[in-house]
C-alpha cells in the first residue's frame, strides 16, 4: 500500500491478539516445567529444568517489550493502549513469579519438598491453562463476555484453593518441622509457589476490567 | 415504562452506591469480629468467630461479583465502570485480608498473642469505620470532595500508625522471643494484621483517584 | 491577569513537572542516606542518618499531598489527572520503602550487615538517579519517548540485578548462618532493601503507561 495515510488508518488491531496469546502460552510452558522442577527435588535434571524456565522468562520479557513497542507505533488498537500494556505486563508477571519460584527451589536446597508443593504446581498449571483460554477469546470479547468472565472467576477460585493448600501445609510445618532454618526455607518456597496463583488471579482481574470497559 | 430505549437511558447510577456501602459494611463487621478473634486467643469461642469472618468473606465475594455483573448490564454509571469495579475489588480485599489474618490466628496456634495484636485490631476497626464514612459520601462527591479526601488522609495516617506498632512489636519480639518457630508465627500473624491497614489505605488511594477524576 | 475566566483556561501544566522532579529528588537524597545507613552498621551516626531519612519521607508525603491538592484545583493538566496522581504516589512509595528499610536496619540490630546490603544500596542509588532522569524529561515526552522508555528498561534491569544479589545472599545465608533469629533479621532487612528496586521498577511501569497513552 503506497498511500501512507491510508496505511495509518488501516486497522492493525489483530496483531496484538496473537502476541498476547503467545505470552499466555509462555506462562503455561513455564508452569509445565515448574511441575517437573518440583518433582525433581533438586536431583539430576533439575538444572536443565531451571535453565528452561529461565529461557522462558527471557522470552516473556522480550515479548512484553515488543508489545510495548508495537503499542507506541500503532495508530489503532483494539482496546486502549494502556489496557493492552497492563495485560501484557500481568501475563509476564506470571512467568516471572514461576521463575522466582524455580530459583528458590534450586538454590535453597531444602531437604525434601512437601507433597503440597506438587499439589500447588498442578494448581498453577490449571490456572495457566484457564488463563490461556481467556486470552484466546479476547478477540471475540463482545460475542461472549460471560464465558471470559467465567474463566476469570475460575482463576479467582483457584487462588482461594491454593491458599487453602498453603495454609494446610503451614499448619503441618509448624507442628512437625523442628529445624527453624529448614522451616524458613520451606515456608518461603511454598509461599512463592502459592503466590503464582495470586499473579494468575491478577490477570483475571485485568481481563475483568477490560470486559467492564469494552464488552 | 414500556419504551425500552427510554428505559435504557434512564439513569441507573444510584444502585451502585448502596452496593458499595454494603461492601464497606461487611469489612467493618469483619473488623469487629477480628477484635474478638484476637481477644479469644484460640480459647473457646474462637471457632465460631472464625466461621463468622469466613461467612462475611463469602458475602463480600458474592457482592463484588454482583457489582461486576451489574456494571456489565448497566448503560449509565456514575463513574467510569472500571473505577467502580476497582473500588469494589479493593473494598473486598480488606475483608479478604481480615479473613487471612483470622485463619492464621486460628491455625498457627501461637502460645499467646501480644498486646500489640489487640492494638492493631482496634486500628483496623477505626480504619474500616473511616472507610465506611468515605464510601457513604461518594454519591455526593461533588458537594464535598475535601471531606472525603480528608477521610483518605486519615486512612493513610492509620496505616503509618499501624506500621509503628508493628515495628515496636518486632523489636521487642527479637529481643525476647528465643523460640525461633514461635517468633516466626507471631511475626507473620502481626505482619498480616498490620497488612490490613495497607488494604484500607489502598481503598483510600482508589477513592482519591476517583476524586481527582470526577470531583 | 484580571480576567478570571481567561486565567482558568491558561495552561497551568508546567507546574506539575517541577513538583514531580522534586519528588524524584527526595527519593534520590533518601537513597544517598541509605548508603550511609548501611555503611554505618548501627554505629555512631546511625541515628542521625535515620532521622534524615525520616525527614525526607515526611517531605515526600507532604509533596505528594500537595500534588493531589493541585490536581483538584487545576483546570488543565498535561496528562490525565489520575496519571499524574499515580506517578506522584509511586515516586513517594520509593522514599517510603527506603524509610522502611532504614527503620529495620536501626531497630533490628543485626550483628553485621552483609556486603550484599552495601551492593544493594548502591543499586538503589543507581535506580533513583535513572528515575530522576526519566522524570526530568517528562515535560518533553513527545520529543523523545524512546529515551524515556530506555530509562524505564534500565529500571527493570536493575530490579532483576538486585534480585540476583538478593538470591546470592540468601543462598549464602542459609549455608552459613546457624542462628535462626539472626537469619530472620538479615533475610528481612535484605529483602526490604531489594524491594526498593521493585518500587523504582513500578515507577518505570507507570511512566511506560504514560508513554503508551501520550507519546
Amino acid at each position: 500500500m503506497k498511500n501512507s495515510i491510508f496505511n495509518k488508518f488501516t486497522p492493525k488491531e489483530p496483531k496484538f491478539f496473537p502476541l498476547l496469546k503467545e505470552l499466555a502460552e509462555i506462562s503455561d510452558k513455564a508452569a509445565e516445567q515448574l511441575i517437573l522442577c518440583v518433582e525433581s527435588n533438586n536431583s539430576a535434571g533439575a538444572d536443565a529444568i531451571h535453565q528452561e524456565i529461565k529461557d522462558l522468562e527471557h522470552q516473556g520479557d522480550a515479548l512484553a517489550h515488543k508489545i510495548f513497542d508495537e503499542l507506541n507505533s500503532t495508530f489503532i488498537t483494539p482496546f486502549d493502549r494502556e489496557d493492552i500494556n497492563s495485560l501484557a505486563n500481568r501475563l509476564d508477571d506470571v512467568t516471572d513469579q514461576i521463575y522466582s519460584c524455580a530459583k528458590r527451589i534450586s538454590f535453597y536446597k531444602a531437604k525434601r519438598l512437601p507433597e503440597e508443593a506438587a499439589e500447588l504446581a498442578k494448581q498453577v498449571k490449571s490456572a495457566t491453562e484457564i488463563m490461556q483460554k481467556a486470552v484466546a477469546e479476547l478477540d471475540v470479547l463482545k460475542k461472549n463476555p460471560r464465558a471470559i468472565a467465567q474463566y476469570c472467576s475460575e482463576l479467582h477460585k483457584l487462588e482461594n484453593q491454593a491458599d487453602e493448600v498453603f495454609q494446610k501445609f503451614i499448619i503441618k510445618l509448624f507442628e512437625t518441622e523442628k529445624d527453624a532454618v529448614e522451616l524458613i526455607k520451606l515456608k518461603e518456597i511454598v509461599n512463592v509457589l502459592e503466590g503464582i496463583t495470586d499473579e494468575t488471579d491478577h490477570v483475571g482481574k485485568i481481563i475483568k476490567t477490560i470486559i467492564v470497559k469494552y464488552a
